[in-house]
């Protein structure tokens, strides 16, 4: 209380000298106070390990103004990728179960794509030619999906998609399959300053009308995957931006650091990933000066969630992989494997 | 102080009841306050008219929460164009007298030079051959002097050029050559929460190193046009970003609201520019919902600064045009052209 005294002392509102009780009451005030502080765990859904420890560490060499890796507040940037990141991808990421579908409602409007691949594979749900699909057959289904409308339009065709699409395993909403320990890191370092960034291989289109509400994070903040843009003129005059059958960025493996310094013009002090897509972003973040944290997601719980990968010893899927040679990479750069089952106590809020 | 005193009562720390002759005090100390705020013109380098009330009355109505009007603080973007709008672009870019610097200073490098198009009439300074130049023409110049480096060294040599270079005019630094009336339009906007961007057709990575500097604005915050990167491996295998010969954003006309579409994901509220280069983003801001404000800067002080352009009923230039129709548009559309003539008591800072 000593710092705070003079400042109302100033306004004569108090007087100079606290009664002896009163500044008893205060300070047992004051106490109980840092006790409920120490006690409040910021992240509650990890166990105790080295990588619940080395998020705390970092938060406090690089927030401490005696720490010699001290990092002013604007400059703290922290950039997460998404899909088997921060929320789930097996077996197939989101914004590809929200494309099959639009293809499929499109296919009307479409008749050409009966005899077109990938088309014709995804309306008759042809699993082993769509396990066969290259990155190719994958932007084309992007780009008849994704454009040819205005970005208001889009965002709105995403958003009632997700308010209404349930996930075939858990039978919930695709925005409730977040990881609830991802989540907390995210505000854990909001709350020390620093901004967080989502940099994701999917569409930055497709993330943004979600990401606020289910992540707390900004459209302005959202990096990923870009069909290029198109100003043009509604029938009214108004000024629209329209979204042409064209890629602007491809937002993974080296697109990661080349996107992140366009948006943020810096290496980010920490970065999160899950797969060889992310290992260029975790490998720029550590290239920065001071104290840096990278670290990996491994999806080795496949009770609570999904085991899959090389590194967990299984086959490579097409989506993310966690290679044995990117497992290497992490240990002897000393970047931080999260595991799944060992490290996360809940992976989603709605557990019980 | 009413609203204010039951907080402090309840900590038990004062009087509930203050004894009237503090109580007058306090009133006085309230009324200084008051009259002390009243008296400080957020703008003093403005003089009043249209354009100035214009700015106050938008950052009124969109920060009072009783407005109609009101926008959220995280809704608050505010986009200037740099040449022109914030600095003198007149007689020619500031970044484009860097290239041909740049171009004299690698032609050694470079015998072939002396003999291609458009580098032979830059190292020769032939004025005449130089006012004829493409876009083509300067994009070549651009490519040849931006790129093959790493973004770091190239943010080193702009660095250190703006440090020693001097405007042929007033013989200052050319980061002394923005105009005072738009910096205190960004403090004053930034005061009440917006954020304030550079959106500009120069390039992104020239402007970052000395925006944060001379504006206040951080690098996340400048959007321009930009050389595409490609991460990559030094020879001690740390990962870093060239810049290829190759552009990747043009942020000029349309590529504006698109490039402030990629970056913001929204409309600005705010938007400032200069010339027919800047009339899609002025659109675009208004196209959005609920207040918004565009200003237009007319260069009609040829004594303090520069009188150019057909809107002066003087010839177009290469660099930024303020074309009659775009004057027309203005005037149709509610826009305010800010007349540097009649609008500014001061254009620089070290104006006596």
């Amino acid at each position: 209380m000593q710092k705070r005294l003079p400042q109302l002392a100033k306004l004569d509102l108090i007087p100079r000298r606290l009664p002896v009780r009163l500044s008893w009451i205060l300070l047992v005030v004051l106490c109980a106070a840092l006790a409920a502080q120490a006690q409040t765990d910021p992240l509650p859904s990890w166990n105790n390990g080295a990588a619940k420890t080395a998020i705390l560490n970092f938060v406090r060499v690089t927030t401490d103004q005696n720490s010699p890796n001290y990092v002013p507040p604007d400059q703290r940037f922290a950039t997460f990728d998404q899909d088997g990141t921060t929320w789930v991808e097996h077996p197939m990421y989101t914004e590809i179960v929200f494309s099959f579908e639009r293809v499929r409602e499109l296919a009307a409007q479409h008749p050409e794509w009966k005899t077109t691949e990938p088309f014709n594979s995804v309306i008759a749900g042809d699993k082993a030619a769509i396990e066969k699909f290259t990155t190719k057959d994958f932007v084309d289904i992007i780009v008849a999906t994704h454009t040819g409308m205005t970005v208001e339009a889009f965002g709105k065709i995403a958003r009632d998609w997700l308010a209404t699409a349930k996930d075939p395993r858990w039978h919930r909403p695709y925005t409730d399959l977040i990881y609830q320990p991802m989540l907390e890191v995210m505000q854990y370092l909001r709350a020390n300053g620093y901004r967080t960034y989502i940099v994701t291989g999917g569409g930055q289109g497709f993330v943004r009308p979600y990401a606020q509400e289910i992540y707390g994070i900004p459209p302005e903040q959202i990096i990923g995957s870009a069909i290029a843009l198109k100003y043009t003129y509604d029938a009214a005059g108004k000024g629209v931006l329209m979204k042409p059958p064209k890629m602007l960025l491809n937002d993974n493996f080296s697109g990661k650091p080349e996107d992140i310094y366009l948006f943020i013009g810096r290496h980010p002090e920490a970065a999160f990933g899950n797969s060889t897509g992310d290992q260029q972003m975790l490998e720029y973040a550590q290239a920065g000066t001071g104290a840096t944290l990278e670290m990996i997601v491994l999806h080795d719980d496949a009770q609570r969630e999904y085991a899959y990968g090389p590194a967990n010893g299984l086959p490579a899927t097409e989506v993310g992989t966690f290679t044995q040679a990117l497992y290497d990479e992490a240990k002897s750069k000393g970047w931080f494997v999260i595991s799944m089952k060992n490290d996360w106590k809940r992976i989603f809020s709605w557990e019980k």
